[in-house]
């Protein structure tokens, strides 16, 4: 099947979905799902551009391409759509342009740089998608920082105008800031005098945690709606350096060479090309090549089942690279992302994910050894930090999380950071009656320990084991180990180990009574519980930013009829409760 | 005056306060305030008894003797009026039980600790009230930890019942927490499948980071109804010991010698009374000995004036003994605790706090030396104790905070927190047109470099200065000196440096802005910037936790018509919107 087929068969499957977006949130162009798939040739919001070690990144909103109806995204404003782009070229610059050692994002329209996330869409979306929509573009962020610290692509932002709200938390995420000295150029986050609302990308841990910014400079930076520019700008440590626009483009390529010859990043030779996904969506789920997830809508579950490799890890570094996006680990990865982010934004009423897997163990700890074998190559190097940030993506989907562990799955290796991710998992002790399939086991691999640290820095199984750091160590020497259910119990790797005869009833009570609780109350426990331990920019971000802003969306003075976020651009100024709470 | 009569006139004035309290949530007794003073006479709900070095707090709730209306204490549930008298007592044992080295809190009910808080209160409260609710007694639980960690008061809760929800939250603050094994003790935090919210008082937080319970198992705890008992509790590490109930008893005798022998408490007797504060409450503020509070209503701003030592710290520490609690900095601690509860529980309206002080700035230099002085005296220990937690309660109070510094005022040493504290500081140049009072002075002692860390670990100045650690360095080279404002200007201890002529537009104008912004989004602002750099349980409770928790007592599936808490004890079930956000 030609790559255009698929699109195609891709595109008028998505239609088929489940409608879950309301008359108030309608999406554009009839669209009933919000699709995360795309290539720059299909872009209508950024430009990618690489010229030998500079990539450069250009916004260059289409103020008619909105996601939803009922809003044009002027001024470089943006909503969900605009950041799929951003997170898509994200991921091709790790992937398919392995020679980039630096990344420089900026505007393509006159004297203004982003004017932020678009107000109207915010103001007409529900609760549910102004939460996931932040969650995103936070995820994005933080991707553009790991982009600077796992893969070595210093970024920098050149502001050449006004940026503004998520203009500003979007160069918050750069490495370095350059802003224009001309009078009109200006940092901004003025979500609080305009909208009532928090800047909800991160904007002001970004601004506390990550620029420094005094306490009392930040409380006056963000009351003051036109912002800071200029000299006062640097001195207040809110951007680098500030040019004045004879020399700015200059002192651009000057950085960008000078950041480009600092580059740590070890990528040599060309990059691989990641193709589209092959899949096909149903009105009751979508078939991947390696991942299916199935709904079950009366039951509010999804069962996202994994499959294994086929064949053996290829022989040499250079069959990986021919193999490019058809290599299991990445195909997988990248198929697990797409099932997560379908389900978070456009099955909101799924109450749990269940991951099952299905394949041999011994394959899949064969290509975690490939992966660690070849772990100075620039694509292993990739696909790790892939799989990293799509199990931190887990950890912060808010679903209830189970993993199943049963006769004939996977779960080893990087595939046993599932049930470590998960809130609870059950492992069939035995087999089920009738059944042939090889006995349950979990096994882990050098790749549970360092490989994929979640949000907080530790790895799953250190924030499992707080209380008794021991047991890491204990289950570090079990590595390469084939475990059964008793096993891996003892070692305290799963939830409950179970027998045929209470299997179904178990699991079955389990997930009725997770779809029976009330599912904000789910949010924060399961919020609060997989967290345990430190805390770092990233984590007060999703946790403590995150579930201040959730809670200032849910509240009149944001969102009431007579709220900031509705009566913003109307003339007529907000009313609000002024009881402090 | 005397004590008695100084608290029947206390009494009558606290009727006369502008009235906060609505239909829904009217005070019990025709009450229009919460009064947060008390003392063990007029306990209705605890019993404090002291023997030897073993304090025993026993909790007996009088079901009848509820703050509001509408609800009995049943079960010894809690509410705000329960907590007010816990933290009373707590703070009793520092300050006039010195001798006392463990704390055994048990309940006098039989076969139940503790249900938690009051189901049918939570469902009649304003969400300001849960809020204020929920922060006041997470700083009571804190208290408790304070007194070991500081104090060296070692505690254990002997549970002989049933801990639920709030009543095991209770026991999660003490040291050590035994179990009775009689089949029906069991503990449990039963939020989520009950009522839809989430233990608010620190419980998810302590199962995770301080029991550091393995994530899967509390998530199974924090999910059932009926909780854990017997050896699973102690197995999942809920308690640390459990004991049959003909050894219960004798058990924690036994536990309390230990912890009492093993107590590096300093204090030896007799130590002081905490007499009632001397206020009168009118309907436009309140006036103490050594502070005042004055609401201006329809500016929304309450100012709040702390009066300087009138005379020379005493001679001895014999002679700090023998003033007890008129010692200015004990007193002065006092009322502003006092005062600043006072305005978050009562004065809702109000947008900002100001702080202003009157008083020689070398005397109270001269009491912070003499406490450094006296640091090894226990009364001096405990002093500044209480003006560390004074001041985290200041950090944590949802109001915009902001210090005035002009002619005449004394924010010296200790009292230079409260600059540190707030929002932003304004400071004059020079003196006010026609005044002759000294000029504006901020000074910093050896106190602001480690005796008040905030609940992040960090002085308010390390705080301030994250990205410029020399700057404290800097600032410590200043200690002792009287700073006039551009001096504190440019060591970066103020915001702005004003001259007379701008002084009052631009104070006027901050503090009209800030009445005019969102009070919800006001809240979540400074809730982020106050506490840059890194996360304790302390600030995972009261940002994490607590804000999941906001927003869930905003949801309807909490607090709809249909929903958990109103619809709890009804016999019917609660509809929840079943959309995961």
């Amino acid at each position: 099947m030609s790559q255009a087929m698929g699109q195609a068969r891709d595109h008028a499957a998505a239609d088929v979905s489940a409608t879950v977006h309301t008359k108030s949130d309608r999406l554009a162009g009839g669209k009933s799902a919000i699709d995360f798939q795309t290539e720059p040739a299909r872009y209508r919001h950024w430009k990618l551009a690489v010229d030998g070690d500079v990539a450069t990144l250009t916004m260059d909103v289409d103020e008619k391409a909105g996601l939803f109806e009922g809003y044009d995204l002027k001024l470089n404003s943006y909503d969900l759509g605009v950041d799929i782009e951003l997170a898509d070229a994200i991921e091709r610059l790790r992937f398919e342009y392995p020679q980039a050692r630096v990344l420089v994002l900026r505007s393509a329209k006159p004297r203004v740089f982003c004017a932020g996330a678009n107000i109207r869409m915010l103001g007409g979306a529900s609760h549910a998608h102004k939460v996931n929509f932040c969650k995103f573009t936070n995820e994005t962020r933080n991707g553009i920082e790991d982009l600077s610290e796992s893969s070595g692509v210093k970024s920098i932002c050149a502001i050449n105008g006004t940026a503004a709200g998520g203009g500003y938390e979007l160069a918050l995420a750069t490495d370095y800031i350059m802003l224009g000295d001309d009078g009109t150029a200006a940092v901004s986050l003025p979500e609080l005098p305009l909208l009532a609302v928090l800047p909800g990308t991160g904007g002001l841990t970004r601004v506390s945690d990550k620029r420094k910014v005094r306490r009392d400079l930040a409380d006056v930076f963000c009351t003051t709606e036109e912002g800071v520019r200029g000299k006062r700008a640097v001195d207040w440590r809110l951007v680098d350096a500030v040019a004045p626009g004879s020399k700015f483009e200059d002192t651009v390529i000057t950085r960008a060479k000078e950041f480009a010859a600092q580059s740590p990043r070890r990528a040599s030779g060309p990059g691989i090309k990641l193709t589209p996904l092959k899949r096909t969506i149903s009105p009751t789920g979508i078939t991947y090549e390696t991942v299916s997830a199935e709904f079950a809508r009366a039951e509010r579950i999804a069962t996202i089942t994994l499959q294994g490799p086929k064949a053996s890890p290829p022989a040499s570094a250079d069959a990986m690279v021919k193999e490019g996006a058809d290599l299991w680990p990445l195909k997988l990865a990248r198929e697990l992302d797409d099932a997560i982010l379908h389900i978070r934004l456009n099955e909101l009423d799924i109450a749990a994910i269940v991951f099952k897997s299905a394949g041999d163990p011994a394959q899949v700890l064969a290509y975690d050894q490939f992966l660690d074998a070849n772990n100075d190559h620039w694509l292993a190097h990739e696909i790790r930090h892939l799989w990293k940030r799509v199990l931190k993506r887990v950890d912060l989907t808010s679903r209830s999380l189970v993993t199943l562990i049963e006769p004939g799955s996977c779960f080893a290796g990087t595939l046993a950071e599932l049930p470590l991710a998960s809130d609870r998992s059950y492992m069939l002790i035995g087999l089920h009656d009738g059944d042939n399939k090889p006995e349950a086991a979990l096994a882990l691999a050098e790749a549970n320990f360092g490989a994929y640290p979640m949000s907080n820095g530790l790895t799953r199984l250190e924030c499992r084991f707080l209380a008794t750091p021991q047991s890491v160590e204990t289950a570090k020497a079990a590595r390469g180990k084939t475990l059964d259910a008793e096993e891996a119990q003892a070692l305290g790797l799963i939830t409950f180990a179970l027998d045929d005869i209470d299997w179904d009833d178990e699991v079955r009570v389990f997930l009725e009574e997770r779809a029976s609780f009330s599912p904000d109350g789910l949010t924060g426990l399961e919020a609060n519980l997989r967290f345990a331990g430190p805390e770092t920019m990233e984590t007060k971000i999703f946790a403590r930013l995150t579930a201040w802003q959730n809670w200032i969306f849910q509240r009149p003075n944001a969102i009431g009829e007579d709220g900031a976020l509705k009566r913003y651009g109307t003339g007529q100024k907000p009313v609000f409760d002024t009881k402090r709470v």
